[in-house]
């Protein structure tokens, strides 16, 4: 048995921030499927055994149950030693983009293409007003890695684990990414990495389970 | 002049969730007004000054300059000593409903709020989207709260301070509040702490600066 446990599929941005944080940190993992496309995650059950929030990624570690993606990055970045904070400044700086990940770069972009991309809605008010609040967000994000090779600087830590969630996620959402020229040399940077591999490699996804 | 500064205005919940821990917390204080609705948050050179990242609130605070809610919460917590956690478990669970907070509770339903409440765009197939989103967020929130007083237990945390920073914003959603009765409860439970003011008590508004 593995040591760590990740609940999860391919298709969660969220999921694979931690996947790729296990993987990319050579720790022993393992996936545990869920079937979100079925509706696990609604399930009473599920939400009174596995998550009360109703989401994954969830964490299995050592007897303890971890839930939210940042806070297993903090977690996980405390076990390894790897890819976290070299000083409380810099612990929170890592958060701060934690946060403004969760609550607009992640936030919007994912469910833009969870609607436009996965679901293939076609275009509506609702993906015409999350494109609009995802260019904002990828505008600060891309200004910011003008200066930058990675969010802290010249060093991966969690904080560029948490906002790439989502940005190798191969799904059309209407948004022409090219535009946002530092975010995509980021992303050379990061798929570069020793170990790197894709969400549909590290987990497992609809199709698999079909 | 204050030891602590705070950049922040009436009607944004995320400056609440900062100015009611200052309060509560008996520290010296004061707000430094943002005219979020001429556009300042929107002007570079605000951004390159103030916050990069767009957003109140902003703490300055000997010498260093903090922003994001949650974090601003931890480090006042750390500060003060009061309202943080009291061991890693109880930290760990204020980070998870903070971020829970940050990508979902605050998120739709202040979106909609927004929107809604304060820009009057009556029913469009956006607020119709937010207010699905924002239901499902309480109800978690609200199954959460009908087991204990606060969000950890029986004593309030930054957690409970995180949550509440738009529940006391007093437009009108287009949502029935009532049938969240734990939330409510949990919400007179706050109201009732000593020190407790109103956004618009604590914070110049946009009536103020009219």
């Amino acid at each position: 048995m593995s040591e760590f446990k990740l609940h999860c599929f391919a298709e969660s941005g969220n999921a694979y921030k931690a996947a790729l944080m296990l993987e990319l940190s050579g720790l022993d993992w393992e996936p545990v499927f869920v079937d979100f496309f079925h509706g696990q995650t609604r399930q009473a059950g599920w939400r009174d055994e596995v998550n009360e929030q109703g989401e994954v990624p969830v964490l299995e570690h050592a007897g303890q149950t971890l839930t939210q993606s940042a806070l297993i990055l903090d977690y996980l970045a405390g076990y390894s030693g790897r890819f976290g904070p070299q000083s409380e400044e810099e612990r929170r700086e890592i958060w701060r983009w934690m946060l403004f990940d969760n609550h607009k770069f992640t936030s919007y972009y994912a469910t833009l293409r969870f609607i436009y991309g996965l679901k293939h809605s076609g275009e509506t008010p609702v993906t015409t007003f999350l494109r609009e609040r995802a260019k904002a967000a990828y505008e600060i994000v891309d200004a910011h890695l003008a200066k930058r090779s990675f969010m802290l600087g010249e060093r991966l830590t969690i904080a560029d684990l948490s906002l790439a969630g989502y940005v190798f996620m191969p799904e059309d959402t209407g948004m022409d990414l090219a535009v946002y020229r530092h975010i995509e040399a980021w992303k050379d940077r990061i798929r570069d990495l020793p170990g790197w591999k894709s969400p549909y490699e590290l987990m497992p996804g609809r199709s698999a389970q079909a």
